[in-house]
């Protein structure tokens, strides 16, 4: 895990519903962030009230702050989210896909906070007043604002996206030996006495047929290990017609 | 809105918690999506228990199927999503970063579903046979499972995430019109039928035969055109084993 992503923390303020602050701190697990901040929540019970998989640990971890001051006091960058709406903003407002290389880097040096605002209102002028700059999620404009627990999630998963120097696990683009020519063309021959046997071939077009069949099982990117499969399959089938 | 979004359709499999169908179907709205499929919800009363800002229409309008192969009838791209975990899997995976791009092209010119398991398990091997590959978003190791309706946000989050990028110069790629789920599905049903009956299939066997005929399928890229060919030559195949 580098070092960076513990210094990014998720402050929301204001938040209501316990079942938002637990979905935030299983992103929170879900992606090695620093960890969770909480400025004046509602209920003051969420540590209980909610069993976030994963998010529990962040959950105890949270810290209770009484201000946004007092909980962006050791960062060196805090930026605001927004879903804007029609409010006038007296910030710059850059993407999100565009912001999170700005954060990694910021990150690297000291910690950082990502402000959310409340479910219902969003952040407060005075709230983003602590900000050096909003970020948005591109929603549509029909549905600009999103749920906080998927906001998180998508701000942090940006965030890390493209860390990937070094991805922690392989992608699995399975090793592909292709079928050798004379394994796709027993395929095609056994294909075609089938074919033959079950009276599929018409003798008017047997040759555009054979020439049909053979461009097929080249066409569809046939492995080695595809051909004992599929000559098992023809095999059977040619003794059914004989038996 | 790009006419790709109105393609990529959220498939949830046997979903249990109403409030995860309820983020996943405000993030469709979000993200402008086509729309949400429920594949044996748990809770049919799903549409009435929760009132998603912005997704209540997406609710509205979900489609409850019984099975997979109807829920991805009409798509000729099914990609599922995995935590991995250590489970063994037959599938490429890719990383979620990367897979946007993909789904894209893809939902330019047919119906895509992006499939989520149950909130415990995941995908089973059976939902799993239907894709024609997986993708993972890159969680820590410590929590690599993700909560539902965040798993989906930042999926369309990053499907959409580049859409306003043009490349300077087209590629050039033979036009291909991969074959829809349905007409993959009626193969695979009429294949099994002609194993069968052939005497291939062991009865011992039948279950993992099934999925990996199925997954064979979906691997081997087949078009539009090819369904009609193969199907005719089955059919011949089964006629011929009963007269």
């Amino acid at each position: 895990m580098s070092s960076f992503r513990a210094r990014v923390h998720v402050v929301l303020c204001q938040p209501r519903n316990p079942l938002n602050i637990g979905a935030a701190a299983r992103a929170v697990s879900n992606f090695g962030c620093g960890g969770m901040r909480l400025v004046d929540p509602f209920d003051l019970a969420f540590r209980e009230a909610v069993s976030a998989v994963g998010g529990a640990q962040v959950l105890r971890d949270a810290q209770v702050f009484a201000t946004v001051a007092e909980a962006v006091a050791d960062c060196s960058l805090v930026v605001g989210t927004t879903a804007v709406g029609n409010r006038e903003l007296q910030h710059s407002l850059r993407r999100m896909e565009n912001a999170g290389q700005e954060v990694r880097v910021a990150a690297a040096h000291a910690p950082v906070a990502l402000l959310f605002g409340s479910e219902k209102f969003g952040l407060t002028n005075d709230e983003m007043s602590y900000c050096h700059w909003l970020t948005r999620i591109s929603t549509t404009a029909e549905t600009p604002s999103m749920n906080l627990g998927q906001a998180v999630a998508i701000c942090l998963y940006e965030i890390v996206r493209l860390e990937g120097v070094t991805p922690e696990w392989p992608e699995r683009r399975p090793e592909r030996r292709p079928m050798r020519g004379s394994d796709a063309e027993q395929l095609t021959g056994m294909l075609l006495e089938v074919l033959r046997e079950s009276g599929y071939t018409n003798r008017i077009v047997a040759g555009s047929l054979e020439r049909k069949v053979r461009r097929f099982l080249r066409r569809v990117n046939l492995e080695a290990r595809d051909a004992p499969l599929l000559l098992g399959m023809l095999r059977q089938i040619l003794w059914k017609f004989r038996s």
